[in-house]
């Protein structure tokens, strides 16, 4: 008889690890905090689309549903920039064919949901909210949001996936002697604010393309939805600083606001007062832990041991790999959780917190560096050797386009700032690169120095 | 009529705080886990004795008890290090009269205790356990751990000086929509194990000074009481690493590992195998967190909002800081709390992390560099630098006599380091330092470049 396995939270990481478990003809049990979003309707609380990127997409191909999903995924190829004056600027994300792609993040979920569900050794639960869990008896206890009743349920094994305020995490931090743990806000909040189809149901921007209004200490960002909107989201201090959000209180001051940074944003925003008003402003968190497990009994996985700020659109492609790795260490460990819990805990949380960082980094890149000609300039210089030397991949591209361990791709990130601290300060480099011999000089001696990447 | 204020927690910093604001009038009720140590006997369940330095000493005094205190406490005047073959090398800690004190904790803060009880707006709860605070109402709950009574405690103000693992803090935790939150455990334990006096009463090794044991990756040392007897302490790592605590189990491993390492403390350590069994191994905890403050209403001090590690000596001096900064904050704003508690939690965060990072990084010194013949050059030749130049405090001073602000102390610790990597690769620089004018130069360079410092 197969292990009973208990998931708490079906998110977008707990369903897919559901799927993959059940795969294998584990017993599954899922309890969910929502009710079932198939009749509920899916409320999210965050944001309502995500990009998805290749190492979320190995794992959905692992799950056997890449194709369903890429049906429902509109494909953005690159960055486009929006000045103050409405000028638009575009930045390709890697070759022709390489793309992050929108996704919805309830459709996603039902989806996943609906595939585990096919399985007859799994089990759905909705509405019940885990309240903890005794780690060293893999017991877990819940309570029914409408009904009130409470329930304990024992299972050979724990996955908890639920979420950034995790409460199997907050039983593992009791249950641990030692739990480090951090989590740490930035003093910016989000908005979401909706961009709907143009009146012949088209989208009212460039719909393979992730928008930015970059504006130096804050930003606006959009993606693409398949009904022909946009999710426009505006990430701004809380306080402090202006602008701010504490500093935008009355119709007059929001769009004054508008009007000075996003001007060009206003007519595709109708109702904005509105939506400024009444979407909540959500915060921003990173969570960093160690251990994720209790013994073999308890691991914590997604969002729950490791919730990253958004900006290099990696948490859920972060969760997905969780899942990947996790499911090859099963083949590789033939089954023994004992050390396919230990493996990965021994060697993920590294990776873990380098996304951590890069996201955090992504953030300055994103609301001001985009609209820097140095960087700009690097951008292009760094593509080209990529076409000279496919072995040199722009970090960029390490990340979101390769499964490279997200560590290595941090301290590659490092060495190449360095190397173009040394090329950027070359006298009139903005017009000579391109056949510099200085410029080849100094990038043959770097690539000498480098290590051969681990995977591609 | 005075505020009614609630100190959650009688421990060292509690019990100062109460003193403090006894004395100017407020309503003050303290309540305190544990039971009355003048009655119960102080069980501590941590280190046994302290080091007290300058900051510490100058809350002493404006609590108007530093005399008293003063002829409990023994001078250490510099470390005697013990290499492995018993050989002794003393270091001092600075000029002749410059020392840091030993001094029991149950008999500190029972005197403490005391002195707050002889003020009749004063009033002691022993045996109350804080379940939480309900922040914006300033109101506390309390279960007595003998009768299970269970307390609601109404006030003005609330103070949690509960120690590293408090009870308010989790409470702002919930309270606060953005607390940023880390606690990080060392991978290394400590244990006690006592030093009883000689025969006739004396100490057995030199009283006047912090005993060292360096040994690389661990360490022993021992502090004196004033029975005659030493308080050792064994830091060493939990697992892993030869040698580690869970490597030592049976008396062959426990003997042959002080025979190796610590031979001439076995023979002061008569109970070594017992006490090695049956003594704890406690861990060792970094805490940071902000805010420290809910509105006016709630403040978390001392370890329960900065706990450190004690590689420094100054986690208990600077909780007292705290009380000696708040204290002259009261003067400064004139009791207005809401002014006091911003201006406190606006400039005391970076020094409570700027000490833990010190901490942190006085346990590689004193495991390993206290041993370097480098390490001991640098202290001369500093020392040398400061008889010339009396601005020019080492770091160690900065931290342990003077009331420089810690973070002040640690950025000129980092330039310091800077200084002295260039003059320590110097040509013969062992033996040429004294009256080497290429020292000179490079010294009085890098103080042209110094800030003066903001207060000594
Ligand atoms: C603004 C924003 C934009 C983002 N954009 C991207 C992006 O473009 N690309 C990307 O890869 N990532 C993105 N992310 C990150 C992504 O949303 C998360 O990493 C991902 O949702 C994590 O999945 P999860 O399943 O671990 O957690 P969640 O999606 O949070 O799921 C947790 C589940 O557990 C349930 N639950 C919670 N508590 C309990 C309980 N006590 N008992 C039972 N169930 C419980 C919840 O209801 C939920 O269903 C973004 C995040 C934000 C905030
Ligand atoms: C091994 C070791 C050596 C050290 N050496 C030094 C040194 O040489 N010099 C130095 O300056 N510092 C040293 N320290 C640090 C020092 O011990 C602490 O910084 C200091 O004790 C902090 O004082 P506190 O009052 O904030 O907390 P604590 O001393 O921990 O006091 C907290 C009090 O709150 C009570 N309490 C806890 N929870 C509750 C609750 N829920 N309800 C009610 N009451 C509660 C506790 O019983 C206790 O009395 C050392 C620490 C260790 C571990």
């Amino acid at each position: 008889m197969k292990d009973r396995i208990l998931i708490v939270g079906a998110g977008l990481v707990g369903s897919l690890w559901a799927v993959l478990l059940a795969k294998r003809g584990y017993q599954v049990e899922v309890f969910e905090l929502r009710n079932d979003p198939r009749k509920a309707g899916f409320k999210g609380g965050r944001s309502i689309n995500l990009a998805m990127s290749d190492r979320g997409w190995k794992a959905m191909e692992r799950a056997g549903i890449k194709d369903t999903i890429r049906q429902q995924a509109i494909p953005m190829r690159g960055r486009k920039m929006h000045d103050t004056a409405g000028q638009l600027t575009f930045q390709p994300y890697g070759d022709q064919d390489q793309a992050i792609y929108s996704v919805s993040r309830g459709g996603l979920n039902i989806e996943l949901i609906d595939i585990a569900d096919q399985y007859d050794n799994l089990k759905f639960h909705f509405g019940y909210k885990c309240l903890g869990v005794v780690a060293e008896e893999a017991k877990a206890h819940f309570e029914h949001r409408d009904t009130g009743e409470h329930l304990t349920v024992n299972a050979d094994r724990i996955f908890g996936t639920d979420g950034a305020f995790s409460a199997v995490r907050r039983s593992l931090m009791k249950a641990l002697p030692r739990f480090n743990y951090s989590q740490s806000f930035l003093d910016y909040g989000y908005k979401e604010l909706h961009i709907p189809p143009t009146t012949d149901g088209k989208h009212a921007l460039d719909p393979n393309a992730l928008h930015i209004w970059p504006r130096g200490q804050f930003m606006m960002i959009a993606l693409p939805n398949v009904d022909g909107s946009f999710t426009g989201t505006l990430f701004l201090a809380y306080e402090g600083q202006t602008p701010a959000f504490d500093q935008l209180n009355t119709d007059e001051e929001i769009m004054a606001f508008f009007q000075t940074y996003f001007a060009d944003a206003i007519p595709l925003i109708p109702n904005l007062l509105e939506e400024f008003r009444e979407n909540p402003t959500s915060s921003l968190i990173t969570i960093r832990c160690s251990p994720w497990r209790y013994e073999d009994k308890v691991l914590i996985m997604g969002d729950a041991s490791h919730a990253i700020v958004p900006f290099y659109g990696q948490g859920m492609n972060s969760g997905f790999e969780d899942c990947t790795l996790l499911d090859e260490l099963i083949d590789a460990h033939d089954g023994n959780w004992a050390e396919i819990i230990e493996a990965f805990n021994h060697s993920r949380i590294k990776d873990a917190n380098a996304i951590a960082d890069l996201a955090l980094r992504n953030f300055i890149e994103m609301r001001d560096k985009v609209a820097d000609p140095k960087f700009l300039l690097r951008k292009e210089i760094a593509a080209h050797f990529n076409k000279i030397y496919p072995e040199f991949l722009p970090l960029y591209s390490q990340v979101t386009f390769s499964h490279i361990p997200y560590s290595e791709a941090l301290e590659e990130g490092h060495a190449q700032d360095a190397l173009f601290e040394e090329i950027l300060v070359l006298d009139g480099i903005e017009h000579n690169w391109k056949d510099n011999p200085e410029v080849d000089r100094i990038f043959r001696k770097w690539m000498q120095g480098r290590p051969v990447l681990a995977t591609s």
